[in-house]
């Protein structure tokens, strides 16, 4: 009988935001699987570390540093082999996700691989969105507000659009565009309800006022524009 | 010494999504307040209940049926004051959230009335977004996507406009809207993207097509307008 591939919510950083849905599966599977730079360390096995009960298998998936090649293709055919390989020799297989699986995660690129074939579980896990508001200590959106995610590479049109026609708001994947997202914010009038939120949750958190943030930003930050946090009712 | 106010997470319905971290905050406190109907049993008290310790002192915020008094400023205000009294006395009280306390949750309601005279800790939880997408079984968001949140109560015009501009979207508070939410789908083609989902991760859980939603809808259900799955890179 062939194992089942879980999609394993790890959460935003902090070891202990994982569920005990989670931590129960991940102490229970025979392989992990997870994303790591071409080079070093994985951010996911670093989050789960504490929890790893010893002498499980682990599948790496080291992605290219090359912007041009990510994702690479052929990095994840390589690597649905593998754990494809693992679960028809019976054994379940859990990929350890960042946030939530089903939310931005890179678990897009195995599911679509896996899915048709063999039997996969996502145990939805605590999302840097949610993650970022509580380190910036105020609520997201309240009540019959409108929640926008708005990938930063988007065109200054397209995110201004997207900004006018929402009342709270998160830009991802700043990158090297995080100047430009102030700039747009600042031109809206959004720049006093914006927080700048890098690493939401690890011991390295960061909260900034807009005008501090730093560009480029690291891979972990988003910018959060808070609910007017007028309740209506 | 003042007591801490913990807006304690709790996640979407299962009791196993709750986290590492709630789990023992939850344990640890001598004293819970949660949501409850005015008359019956509160789910998030539900949600908790294999895991309290026992022994705890219970806050119970019983809203009023009514929708034209919801949320009653009343019922907040005496809520407030109760937990005051004790964060006071110098005991820490955890406020159970569904899902996560600041991504629409009722908890704004007690951070707005305690936040600045008194401590209070935001532990994210999961929220039934990623939950009902797990449920649904597809990805919610990839890549470059825009993700948009919109409240069925909106007017068509506004939910139109929104569901135009992103790629992804999720439908909440659908109540008596589920007819013209439906519509409006239609209209724009995306009927075959959306998922109609009820009670995620809950043991009465239903994901039905888009054509079978029932309407009115409960409290905890959503549409969600799926990416169209295309892995862009």
């Amino acid at each position: 009988m062939s194992g089942t591939l879980y999609g394993l919510g790890i959460g935003p950083g902090d070891p202990e935001l994982i569920t005990l849905k989670a931590h129960a599966i991940l102490r229970r599977v025979p392989v992990i699987a997870y994303p790591a730079p071409e080079q070093g360390e994985s951010l996911a096995r670093r989050i789960v570390a504490a929890h790893l009960p010893g002498g499980q298998r682990e599948i790496v998936i080291r992605m290219p540093l090359d912007a041009a090649r990510f994702p690479a293709r052929e990095v994840y055919d390589e690597a649905a082999h593998e754990i494809r390989t693992t679960l028809d020799r019976g054994d379940d297989v859990a990929a350890l996700c960042e946030g939530d699986p089903f939310l931005y995660g890179s678990f897009a690129y195995l599911f679509a691989r896996l899915a048709a074939t063999h039997k996969v579980i996502v145990v939805p896990g605590v999302s840097s969105l949610t993650a970022a508001a509580a380190a910036a200590g105020q609520p997201l959106a309240l009540q019959r507000d409108v929640l926008t995610v708005i990938p930063a590479p988007l065109s200054d049109d397209e995110i201004r659009r997207r900004l006018i026609a929402t009342d709270s708001a998160a830009i991802m994947k700043l990158g090297r565009h995080v100047g430009r997202v102030r700039s747009l914010l600042g031109e809206l009038g959004l720049s006093q309800r914006a927080h700048y939120i890098e690493h939401a949750t690890m011991t390295s958190q960061m909260v900034l006022p807009l005008a501090e943030a730093p560009d480029p930003a690291p891979y972990f930050s988003m910018i959060l524009v808070m609910s007017d946090g007028a309740l209506r009712r």
